[in-house]
């Protein structure tokens, strides 16, 4: 399992020729490690004297951001298993009509997957992005940059997950699925670039 | 070594409420992620058909980025030893004029690391954003996303490590060095900030 490399072997594997793992899983960690800066927050300000008032919340905000984060983690993996279907269907023969019908047919099929995949990552980083306001107004002020790390890894993954769309629903005959997925992506990113500025400044502000 | 952790075990240590890893750790995986990112995508270039011409450029942008990456990959662990080194000096005693002293000397030592660490994590980010737009011209456009990922992932680690810089900066008494330190980061930020977006158009734009 790719996320049971050490991050060594695993920013090897990044910089390496091979084309898996690359800018999607690549996308999916930096979400993760955006995720888990949010728990950190949670962490550190659940049961912190003078934050009674903020746990539940607390609280709510890290059950939220655990769940983004296991699911941002296994999209790690997911990013591969689409790109390698792919490469496969593309490799499929073509000496003849059949194979070429079950080649192109094939190709749609993951190339709907690896329109998808990057999608759900995105969605989960804009929700990383959502969920960072909270804890960056009520985590405690010592690790408030923490969630300001946080806000900027998953904006900056949501983009780079975008890259991905962006590459493959063109090719789509599916054009109502395809213009579907576009149209959420840019939803997704006006949100979130406004959103993460906004949290970013916020944060600042708390730092004195 | 904190960065021969598995990938899921470093997560889940940046999630716990302990305080290292934390955000500073964080960018510096993120900007090594960034390197790797630009070194993929030279990799993938050199010895490519049709790329004869860009094959030196590409092996010098690559031996940057490997540079780069290993001292992004270094400092995940030195942001740990700055930030272990100022609690450990804001836990001395000081239960008398002389201990009181020496607490305040070593505090000073330690914030100045603390303030050195995450500004050499920004300026070698800095130079992974400026190295980017090498890799996004002339990469292969098979990969030229993962620039895009790489440029991205780099300037989100260099706003993540003046985060540390803002905190630490302020405390120090050695105001020259506080407001050099703080000019440079400005510095750092705005021309990044720039030249980020640039390249994120530039590789949208040999998307398709």
């Amino acid at each position: 399992m790719i996320t049971q490399r050490p991050l060594e072997a695993f920013l090897n594997d990044l910089a390496s020729g091979a084309p898996t793992p690359g800018g999607g899983s690549a996308a999916a960690v930096i979400g993760a490690m955006g995720a888990a800066l949010l728990s950190m927050v949670c962490n550190v300000t659940i049961g912190k004297k003078g934050h009674e008032a903020v746990e539940s919340d607390m609280k709510a905000v890290r059950d939220e951001s655990e769940r983004l984060r296991a699911r941002l983690t296994a999209m790690v993996a997911d990013d591969i298993a689409a790109f390698d279907g792919l490469m496969a269907a593309y490799r499929l023969p073509k000496s003849n009509e059949e194979e070429k019908s079950r080649r192109a047919e094939a190709i749609q099929i993951n190339l709907r997957a690896a329109t998808e995949t990057p999608l759900a990552c995105a969605r989960a980083c804009a929700a990383v992005v959502a969920l960072s306001r909270r804890a960056a107004e009520k985590g405690f002020a010592g690790v408030v940059s923490d969630a300001g790390v946080g806000v900027l890894a998953a904006n900056s993954a949501l983009r780079s997950a975008a890259l991905n769309v962006y590459i493959n629903a063109p090719a789509l005959k599916d054009r109502a699925y395809a213009a579907a997925a576009m149209a959420e992506i840019e939803q997704l990113l006006d949100r979130c670039a406004r959103e993460s500025e906004a949290v970013f400044e916020l944060v600042r502000g708390r730092l004195g």
